[in-house]
């Protein structure tokens, strides 16, 4: 069996990718910030499938977390991830310190306005010009070829296709389905943060989605008249403490629909107890 | 004798690079707005000296100017430029059109805060944003082991290297000095929109920055002193209709100096008749 490397600084994980790519293989990247579940697993099996030399990072970006965020509870079981990533054939591991990646005096941010103004924008100010930025580094860093992110994260994931797009990255992002629990919840590291009532309770965004793609799919085109079905289901559950957004807009611009058509996004945020959940479903409405 | 390619496409420049590349070559950048005088062909001299398979992008990027300055009259004499980078030995040039550089829907900025706060970026707002999303860009499409400014541009210069620090983009950044007319005058592409008298009166710029070094070469240490002196050095002239900002400043954060230390950037931009003009020097003033 291959050993698997870990680097945690930027010279350590360039030297392994640089001595990859001379060999000829392609460069895969499975941006992380650990607490690893399946549905990153499904991020890394797509990368081995694809005969990527396959680098995870693991880092707690701290600039897209606000000031009054989990920054400092969010799970970090090193150990864990670790073990995940050998028994998932992971060529490297990189686990930077936060002064590795924002070395004194950083001053640097990449900006994808539009896209990261509604939804989640609204409600965590900074936070996706800290993705973007921590994302633009890591590319930089590692060089993929292919950059592997959830669908789970929608609003993130068409804010890193577009970055890629306009400054002209040399990377191809590829956009993996949500992996769910039996009931139908998004895996989410975050989920651990729930009681049990909480959990259950949480079931109610995923029943929410599919009410909303089963009333587009049966001919509906008004985000208000489907918003407040799914406003209902949600606001039946005991354990919310507050629905931040649910949102019907356009899967690529993220922008607003008056009249649903093409590939809509319908996407939620809650909070359940103390937690915030989000999840998502692309529906192809047609034109 | 070698043949030069032109590139007018990013998939086109791309293939040029990764086959210079695969035959082992390091890539040299030299950006450039095209209008070619002696000090870009000081940068094109100092990557063909280091061996590079030399790159000159020629692209007068919209995004980096205001609406009321000078982008339509900007000069564009692309067939005197060809044959200036030919002659130099240039191995590609890359003149995309705007639309290639920057597609429909592009919202993804690279901002440097701080150091675009002051001086230049104070008069010409949005300016280093376009500068650094821009060269962002040019990175990303041709992956330069080496890119090349001058030093004539000091806070550009100063910008871009912390962005290529911050980003960690794989590259250096080479910065040449200032290459000047025998009186003393930066080259520069706007020197030509000057009247006799103008470019005669311009001279005044490189006297106050002389003048400038002199008295912290003789120990003085007081920006304000100095900054009185070059005023009065540069009002003497007839031609001018504004300055700018005198302003003597730290070499690499651009911050503001109450007593004089360390490498400290003394910079002026003045304007002559309808002419902005900006010019600088580096003075080590110890500690």
């Amino acid at each position: 069996m291959k050993k698997m490397k870990v680097a945690k600084t930027i010279k350590a994980v360039r030297a392994l990718v640089r001595a990859a790519r001379t060999s000829g293989r392609t460069i895969g990247l499975v941006p992380t910030m650990g607490a690893l579940h399946e549905g990153h697993i499904s991020l890394i099996k797509r990368s081995v499938k694809n005969g990527d030399f396959v680098v995870v990072s693991i880092f707690v970006n701290p600039t897209q977390f606000g000031p009054r965020e989990d920054f400092n509870k969010y799970p970090r079981p090193i150990s864990a991830d670790l073990k995940i990533c050998k028994e998932q054939g992971v060529d490297v591991v990189f686990a930077p310190s936060a002064e590795e990646m924002y070395k004194a005096g950083t001053v640097t941010w990449v900006d994808v306005e539009k896209l990261s103004e509604p939804m989640c924008g609204e409600f965590r100010p900074g936070h996706f010009r800290g993705v973007a930025t921590v994302c633009a580094k890591l590319f930089n860093i590692v060089c993929p070829d292919f950059a592997y992110f959830g669908q789970k994260d929608a609003q993130q994931a068409a804010i890193i296709k577009r970055m890629a797009a306009d400054l002209n990255f040399p990377l191809k992002i590829v956009v993996c389905p949500t992996v769910r629990a039996a009931d139908g919840l998004a895996l989410s590291s975050r989920n651990q943060y729930l009681s049990a009532e909480e959990r259950q309770d949480a079931t109610c965004i995923y029943r929410a989605l599919k009410a909303g793609e089963e009333m587009i799919k049966s001919g509906a085109r008004s985000p208000k008249t489907i918003i407040s079905r799914m406003r209902r289901i949600i606001s039946a559950s005991s354990a919310l403490t507050g629905i931040d957004y649910i949102s019907i807009v356009d899967a690529d611009s993220l922008q607003g629909l008056n009249r649903i058509a093409g590939r809509a996004l319908i996407a939620v945020a809650v909070r359940m107890g103390k937690t915030r959940l989000i999840d998502n479903i692309i529906v192809d409405a047609g034109i």
